[in-house]
């Protein structure tokens, strides 16, 4: 069957633990590979260029802009981020299911590019639960606490175009359902009709009597 | 979120081990119910109504036909077969997935009626696998094991307009992935809009300042 990689899109309220599923998912299997994105922006210590982004000057991005090398990208704060095209059609050639953490709109482009990227939206088990990790450890004021929430509403706007949703209740099982969601996509009929058409035009050889 | 059961139908070339896994799949999960098929055929020695078949007359079949009674139905040898509507809308209602086991042309029909039925096809490992195990246990003429095999190349035909392909290699492992398939199912987003609305209008009275 067929193994290439699958490009998958994992977005979701801020808060709902996307991070750390995206973690366990590419510790506990072999085959996943998290994207990582170029950025404008000045390196924090500690932080290798090649691992947890690509840092590039403006120019280089624009040039990154300018030749289609991006599949999406987008100004936030006076920085570019965005996902390099090469580093995500390599993993997949090599068979890796590549995993991207990007926003609903970002996540739109893609699916435009590439459309059989699969698109995931983890959600809360319930809001209470939401609610209570965007007020974090109660060293927030409330206006920023407010404002959080404000924005997790905004936050699943164009979510009906997602594919799949995974409840982020019980951590363990959730990155078990986040994997088998994706495996199940190395499944679909489209993706394996090369492989249908070998083992009938095989079994037309036994049928015409070897 | 959305609990409703799942209407699947299973096909795949004769002799690949549908039955097998579906009998697994049901005894290892609690929430699957097999369709039982209605049928004018006679009972064999054994067979209980209600549990193997539903046993009709021909009138009595005729009268579910005529009253759209059936999701489908097929003449094959003089009998007719057919799925009862009431049986598989119950068992969803109650929240079992229900699993359909017809060939290609019957599940297209389902599918018309109920575009969202998932439709799964059992392939073989290989075509030598296939082969061997239509060739039975070595009593049968060369000519029918010949004629299965033709018939085995004709019983994919359509099998593209399906969703996905199962490989019956290490059964244990086809029935788990059978299962995640199905279960996969119940996270798609369009049967889930109304959970995700209710948490982001919950959501929103906490942003509101409760």
């Amino acid at each position: 069957m067929n193994r290439k990689g699958i490009l998958v899109v994992v977005s979701g309220f801020s808060g709902v633990g996307k991070g750390t599923l995206m973690k366990l998912l590419t510790e506990r299997y072999g085959h996943y590979a998290l994207s990582i994105s170029a950025t404008t922006r000045t390196p924090r210590e500690g932080e290798v260029d090649g691992r947890e982004y690509f840092f590039k000057s403006r120019d280089e991005f624009e040039t990154l802009i300018a030749e289609d090398r991006l599949i999406e990208y987008a100004e936030y704060c006076g920085n570019y981020y965005g996902t390099p095209r090469d580093y995500v059609e390599d993993q997949m050639e090599q068979g890796r299911d590549v995993v991207l953490e990007i926003e609903i709109q970002g996540a739109l482009k893609v699916k435009q590019k590439y459309p059989e990227t699969l698109l995931l939206f983890v959600m809360p088990p319930d809001a209470e639960t939401l609610a209570s990790r965007l007020r974090g450890r109660g060293s927030e004021t409330e206006d920023v606490i407010h404002s959080r929430l404000a924005r997790a509403v905004q936050e699943a706007e164009g979510v009906e175009q997602y594919d799949y949703m995974i409840i982020n209740d019980v951590l363990d099982e959730s990155v078990e359902k986040l994997h088998y969601l994706i495996e199940s996509q190395h499944y679909k009929i489209n993706r394996n009709l090369d492989f249908i058409e070998q083992i009938r035009s095989e079994v037309r050889v036994f049928a015409k009597g070897e």
